[in-house]
């Protein structure tokens, strides 16, 4: 079956029937709007990702399931990176109307389960037709109390620069995609990544962290963003970075320099945050109880340098900063 | 110059330059998501409308500040359709690489305009290359206290139905822009429409309607929303549907029916609502005072039929009943 014998409104009432009621979503899908009941003291926190077919994905390359698991997982992460505990989400969606009724079942199953594992429910959107490629836009909004919120501006000279789980999985998966490979550590990395939620949320609570941002650009273009805002600088150590047994493992062709991977591959969406020495342990045993490593990869300098030192002391020349969609 | 050359976060420091900010916001653009402090004992409203090239809009007959403004217009109209008084939006865009940097500031330009009509702030989004053109996706955010908030829940049997403006220029004017034409009353009812936003918060403020929807998809359509949510009937008038003077003066070809441009054409941003006959004149008093035409067009009724009289008195049949992205 195809979108077009269903129409817009059975496409939504096919959503909507897979959505349980909450007692602070007053109004969810099928008005004009959602009306949702803050949580007393909290502020609101909301951010949007749009993901483009030929761009973001391919549909040859991906299944509907783990396209809907991380539409919803790459707004997740953005919310964990504030330290904030996700809530709701707006689903839009420009679909060609050639699609399958399948793949669109398919994408809503993976959506609500990532949703599910969160604890996030979907209170509205838009659905309408495309004539040039699937697109998926989510605005996701969460909650946390003002002085638990965390921003990319607080890290200070002397402060450790800390990142969750490994780095370059994502973008080595891509890459074994495109040369095709179809499944494996690295390439589920890329297609279905998990966001931080916990690790964000139990961070916040933590006030441990000083700066805190998730990797969905690149190391180097993420911590740029940290130091610039923060009027600091960084120094990064190579042989201190992350690196999966799968990674470490991947023979890399002559010539190639794997570092760029985990340096400026993105989609990573593991947390990169900042805290003082002080507080090093305590960060790492905190993410330690959630069954997430950590790993401190260098420290917050004065200066707005972003220094990178290679394994053998010198410095490092990045041929990428990051992902940049017009550069 | 195109977007290529100014690069993704050149694109971003160009719109957040103009964003002026407000106590509430606390993190706008620029940070991983961001935070709003909602008003004291106030419900959170939000709406996500996605404009897709060559479905809602074709370059060649839109300039990029209408497009600006439009893009906004219709996730207002949806937080007025509520009752609600619209704060933040978010913006997610899909750029085409060759797309011209006059365009984007163009469009920015019209976007802003709205907001500043409305005082609504920008507060954050995202901004990705395409390579099927342009698509827009916009999440608005607003504010009302529960208890005023419209539903399209709360239809009546006796109640009187309401439309503001007139109904079917919109429609009209598309159909003229692909006939050739350019301008007038029609033509800029199609490209720059005008959000209620004033009249859907007073109406809410006013206790008045009993349910309320902006008519986006056609009157027969957003009234069915209404008469299915709220388990009830309506009967509407041909006779008694306000038109604009452009469009009573309009030839149409002999056999085609005029009627089904204001009953099914959409995009009129009109609000819908019922309200008792007991507040018929303070209805159509309080939108008199801010300088609005409202007309009852017909009554709520018992059974779940959507009756449309023509002006002989007859049961009109209609063609179609509005718009269904994938019929």
């Amino acid at each position: 079956m195809k979108l077009r014998e269903l129409g817009e409104f059975g496409l939504i009432d096919r959503i909507a029937g897979q959505v349980l009621p909450r007692p602070e979503v007053r109004i969810g899908i099928g008005d004009d709007a959602a009306a949702l009941q803050p949580s007393p003291g909290c502020i609101t926190l909301v951010t949007s990702d749009m993901l483009v077919e030929g761009v973001h994905f391919d549909l040859a390359l991906c299944d509907p399931l783990t396209l809907g698991r991380k539409s919803l997982a790459v707004n997740l992460s953005d919310i964990a990176a504030m330290g904030g505990i996700p809530r709701h989400f707006l689903l839009a969606l420009a679909l060609p109307e050639q699609l399958a009724v399948e793949f669109f079942d398919g994408f809503v199953k993976g959506l609500l389960e990532m949703a599910a594992a969160f604890d996030v429910i979907l209170v509205g959107g838009d659905t309408c037709s495309s004539r040039n490629g699937l697109v998926i836009s989510v605005t996701a909004m969460g909650e946390q109390l003002p002085a638990r919120v965390v921003t990319r501006r607080g890290a200070r000279p002397g402060d450790l620069v800390f990142v969750t789980g490994t780095l370059g999985d994502a973008a080595l998966g891509l890459k074994l995609l495109r040369g095709g490979e179809r499944s494996g550590h690295a390439v589920a990395r890329h297609l279905d990544p998990s966001p931080r939620v916990r690790e964000g949320a139990a961070l916040a609570e933590s006030g441990i962290p000083t700066a805190m941002i998730d990797v969905s650009d690149g190391l180097l273009a993420d911590l740029g963003h940290i130091i610039d805002l923060s009027g600091a600088g960084a120094r990064v150590e190579l042989a201190r970075l992350p690196l999966s047994e799968s990674f470490r493992t991947h023979r890399f062709p002559a010539g190639e320099d794997p570092f760029q991977l985990p340096l400026a591959g993105g989609e990573d969406y593991e947390l990169l945050f900042t805290a003082s020495p002080a507080r090093k342990d305590d960060a790492l045993a905190l993410l330690a109880g959630l069954g997430t490593q950590a790993t401190v990869i260098g420290e917050v300098t004065a200066g707005g340098m972003l220094q990178v030192i290679a394994p053998n002391g010198s410095d490092y020349r990045s041929a990428a900063r990051g992902y940049d969609h017009f550069s």
